[in-house]
């Protein structure tokens, strides 16, 4: 389907998880700009817990050294750095929420046409924009001691034709997880071979870099528990705990138990984004690899289980969220 | 003398000039992670002022669409971007000033060692300082209306071998190029095939992008008038107006006429930043190719006819900067 340039690098140290902070997770969806601090902190501390072995006795120290960050450009205390904390390997992909979509949807930077002033400016806001999130998110994380990189993807030269990755450049990813880094992605304003230009979502980057660096399991972290059966502020609304994915692509909901067994995903199935459909789409294509997806709600007590990785084996019954496995 | 593993893209449209933004120039360099904001946006007019054919008649509009530059995420003027404004094409390259210089040297990312935690910490704490500066550099010159793309070297895959640059992915520079964007660039960390990381200088992306983009000439802004034979806050000091290369790689002065007409490389030739001695090595290096190089103080009428390119036939007598230019 897709026509890919793209190198298939292989990592020294396996891929254990690719984690996906939605955009609504950690931003506030309805004012320009501003992040969820509360929550991405969350989301930070989270993810120091699971990845950084023995972290829970001892705080790790921070790399942030900004002076926005209480940083006096004097000196560093070189004795906390002493101990190496083993991180295992994860890459993070985050959103854009309230930032990127303003300056994209105003300029249909989507729709492309480079050509025209318009688009031209609106590529640059969009990409002002979703950089100073990314910023944001990996201040967020090196605060809590994550080795954490900032990679755009349109700086790595990843690029479309006609809305299909065309061109991504693995090997700054591959290098940067293998010198013990965590890379952070994010949706991008890309040049597009096609229409000119066009916006990569954080979805798409996150299938193909499994596809091609093949993680343990995928966490996607929202700001709803996971995948209903209608719009989950429907009274009736059931959230699906298990859905299975079949060798032709097909899927089921294999828990809880529905009527027909089928979500009308015409209309029925999507989180407040409206992106719940793509969403599953894609997590099935992730699923179909052998690799389990699970989407569940950020900075709470599901969310680290997701992200430790104990679910692979079994989902427990008390356990909010959606899994999505290849049922074979 | 490098291994080079860089493709050599050939631009739709020539490249006209590479400006590099001097660290001391644009930022307040013994104030960690102050911008000179005056001067970044005096530097952001003058190459806005060169850069849009007939800009000075009427106001370019901004693209920068972020809260932080006044936007009410309600809705952009799309009237105020029907006009194309034709922008010849420019690479910026910036230095690091007060930022990256105090996170770099505390934990010695220069001398490489990844495997050591302070080391590890440093080189995420670098990267968040540059490129919190590269987006404030990008934002500067958006808001003046020139669609400006930042691009960081080590997320376009820059690495180096022992110092030298071993790999210099240049497709994403010379596709924003080409698409009619302003690649705006930054001295970086980056990972090193021998030591495991180091400090790739702007001065040394600059010698690169010269070598493999042909640009018509090059312009170094910095924060004193050029280079001079001893440290331009002796009271004899003089400021070496043109300096010429021969095929050999060796150079000399030319104006004003010296004693020994020889400038004690050593110790005597070089601006507070301590980086003349460089400066002139890799000025001399691009000189070679052909390509004039321009030493000029920032933000004054000199930089601005270095800017437009009016040097290139003759030097006045009454500009005052130092030009770097092939003997033959």
């Amino acid at each position: 389907m897709e026509q890919q340039r793209s190198e298939h690098p292989s990592l020294v140290k396996p891929l254990r998880c690719i984690v996906k902070l939605g955009g609504a997770a950690i931003t506030c969806k309805n004012d320009l700009e501003k992040i969820n601090e509360a929550h991405l902190e969350m989301v930070a501390t989270q993810l120091t817990q699971v990845m950084i072995s023995g972290s829970s006795s001892s705080k790790v120290p921070g790399m942030d050294w900004s002076k926005r960050n209480g940083m006096s450009g004097i000196s560093i205390n070189v004795e906390n750095y002493q101990e190496l904390s083993e991180s295992s390997s994860f890459i993070v992909v985050h959103g854009a929420g309230s930032f990127g979509h303003f300056q994209a949807s105003q300029s249909g930077v989507h729709k492309g046409g480079l050509e025209r002033p318009i688009v031209k400016a609106g590529f640059v806001a969009t990409r002002i924009s979703v950089s100073t999130l990314n910023l944001e998110v990996v201040r967020a994380l090196a605060r809590e001691g994550l080795p954490s990189l900032g990679l755009s993807p349109f700086s790595c030269g990843w690029s479309t034709r006609g809305k299909n990755i065309a061109s991504a450049n693995l090997s700054t990813v591959a290098k940067a997880l293998d010198s013990g880094f965590i890379p952070v992605l994010h949706g991008d304003a890309v040049l597009d071979e096609l229409q000119g230009c066009t916006i990569l979502s954080g979805d798409v980057i996150i299938r193909h870099l499994a596809e091609h660096l093949e993680p343990d399991y995928v966490v996607f972290l929202t700001d709803v528990s996971g995948v209903y059966d209608r719009p989950p502020t429907e009274p009736d609304a059931v959230l699906l705990k298990e859905i299975a994915v079949r060798e032709d692509g097909s899927w089921s909901v294999v828990k809880p138990p529905l009527e027909d067994n089928h979500v009308k995903m015409t209309a029925a199935a999507h989180d407040t984004t409206g992106g719940m459909e793509t969403k599953i789409s894609e997590a099935a294509i992730i699923a179909k690899l052998g690799i389990d997806v699970y989407i569940v709600q950020a900075a709470t007590t599901h969310s680290i289980r997701a992200l430790s990785g104990d679910l692979k084996g079994n989902i427990p019954d008390d356990w909010l969220g959606t899994a999505i496995r290849f049922a074979g």
